[in-house]
């Protein structure tokens, strides 16, 4: 497989994923309608849908139906909006710039945009409930628990407090792997195993694929932090050097840009061999990882 | 059964469901500390418990286990405590006093409250994604759809949009009564029908729990009305004449506190009405009428 034939793959689920989000959102005609047009300016047009992605290659390896990828996608998908929706807040991050755009609370206004997130998370869930005919009610059930712990505060939420209570301190490298592992890694797990369970993977897949996310939370957490320090606020689609102007702890404050980019490299391959049980089957998986080291915003 | 009956159930669910939350919640050793303690604050000890006591009552009827019913109760109750801490946010209601204590940002701080919120909301789809041993899958699936619609935009999150959109606006009686089946009605009625759910309730059953429970969400709203304007700080735990205050339109503004009066006496005989086809079965529901109608707090 060549690295054109996963542009067009990657686009086109980009576009499933879309339109998929598109359907999943009530209609700006439907009341509130302010909310509901803050929610759809929020999570559609942007973002490079990693988890969708995630999810559904980890589904092709089992040939999951992509209607289900797309489901559990979305659901994945919009838990993450809403966690972003958050995180700029001026409580948190006070961030005005996201994807290019100005933040849901500079746009509308910041009771608003604490909606937007809340009505988000629901919506997650909702969409995740919903019917899926080609994987048995427990199994749902299972990933709807999965998907839950992900977010919580043993997960993404709980990552953001401790992001927040280490801003300004300086940390030892675990613990900054462990904030990102919850902050990060949680949630992209779940995209990666939500696949795989739509797909029907047995216990030892789904623990080969644990370790392969793993590695992908914090590789992707690494390429952030080195993003943030080396790539323009126009390429990124929101505010550049905001690590080191917030004082936080990151890859490149603990380790410097040289040994940032080694161990990418490292999780990179680790990342590889994780998905040698599963072949040719997880090419897919293969040239994400490939891409979330070679993505320039 | 007499008024003292109904006092005795209502202290042992309160009491099975402040264990079954604090069974739920993950404990304060559990890293980061601090939000786990927040999020502890906010729920234990505390409210009237009003969600579970509807489950359990809607489910005794169609005498569902109480352990499932306790399950289901505790999802809901963490929804409802998540949406007060983030209602009592500066940007929203900005309040500082809630169940007779400091509110979550005033004994923390503002992005400890907003993630206590989001770690909440995600806890109550993980507790209610917990194997139900006498529940099929399928039912459950449904279940988490209906919590996850009545939580959000459709449900409790719009209704808080509505409302905030209407403060020093004047609504007709019909608007008012819109936001707040949304904000209060939709999540009263989910607790409801969870517990029906769990009990195994057929499609005609649920439809007269539908009606009931619709009642019971505008009588808890025009109480709620009344006792901000008649009750004090002091016995509401809460701060009193809050929505005079803020310019809120009400059930006293736009009715005046005779016809309010009224209106909440009509509702309880409508929601009794609801009751008749299950016969003795609902004493729990009916008794909880009264008690809703009657409460100081």
């Amino acid at each position: 497989m060549t690295q054109v034939d996963f542009l067009t793959w990657q686009i086109s689920i980009q576009q499933r994923i879309e339109s998929a989000l598109d359907a999943c959102l009530p209609p700006t005609t439907c009341h509130p309608t302010r909310l509901h047009q803050a929610m759809r300016y929020v999570t559609l047009e942007g973002g490079k849908r990693v988890r969708p992605l995630l999810c559904h290659a980890a589904g092709e390896i089992f040939s999951a139906p992509l209607v289900a990828l797309d489901q559990m996608s979305c659901a994945v998908e919009i838990i993450h909006v809403y966690s972003l929706v958050h995180d700029d807040l001026p409580a948190m991050d006070n961030d005005v710039l996201r994807r290019g755009k100005p933040t849901c609370h500079v746009k509308y206004d910041e009771a608003t945009a604490l909606l937007v997130g809340d009505a988000l998370q629901s919506l997650a869930f909702h969409v995740a409930a919903q019917p899926l005919a080609s994987v048995p009610a427990e199994t749902q059930v299972a990933m709807l628990g999965l998907l839950a712990n992900a977010a919580g505060s043993r997960g993404m939420a709980g990552g953001q407090a401790i992001d927040l209570e280490s801003t300004g301190k300086s940390l030892e490298i675990v613990e900054l792997e462990f904030m990102h592992l919850q902050k990060t890694g949680q949630l992209i797990q779940a995209a990666t195993l939500l696949g795989a369970h739509v797909g029907g993977a047995n216990a030892q897949q789904v623990q080969n694929l644990v370790r392969f996310a793993n590695r992908i939370g914090l590789l992707f957490q690494v390429v952030d932090d080195i993003l943030d320090a080396e790539a323009s606020t126009e390429v990124l689609g929101k505010t550049a050097g905001k690590d080191a102007a917030s004082n936080k702890p990151t890859y490149l404050t603990l380790l410097g840009a040289k040994q940032a980019h080694a161990l990418a490299a490292q999780l990179c391959e680790e990342a590889h061999n994780a998905l040698l049980p599963f072949g040719d089957a997880a090419v897919r998986l293969h040239q994400l990882t490939d891409y979330i080291v070679a993505r320039k915003s």
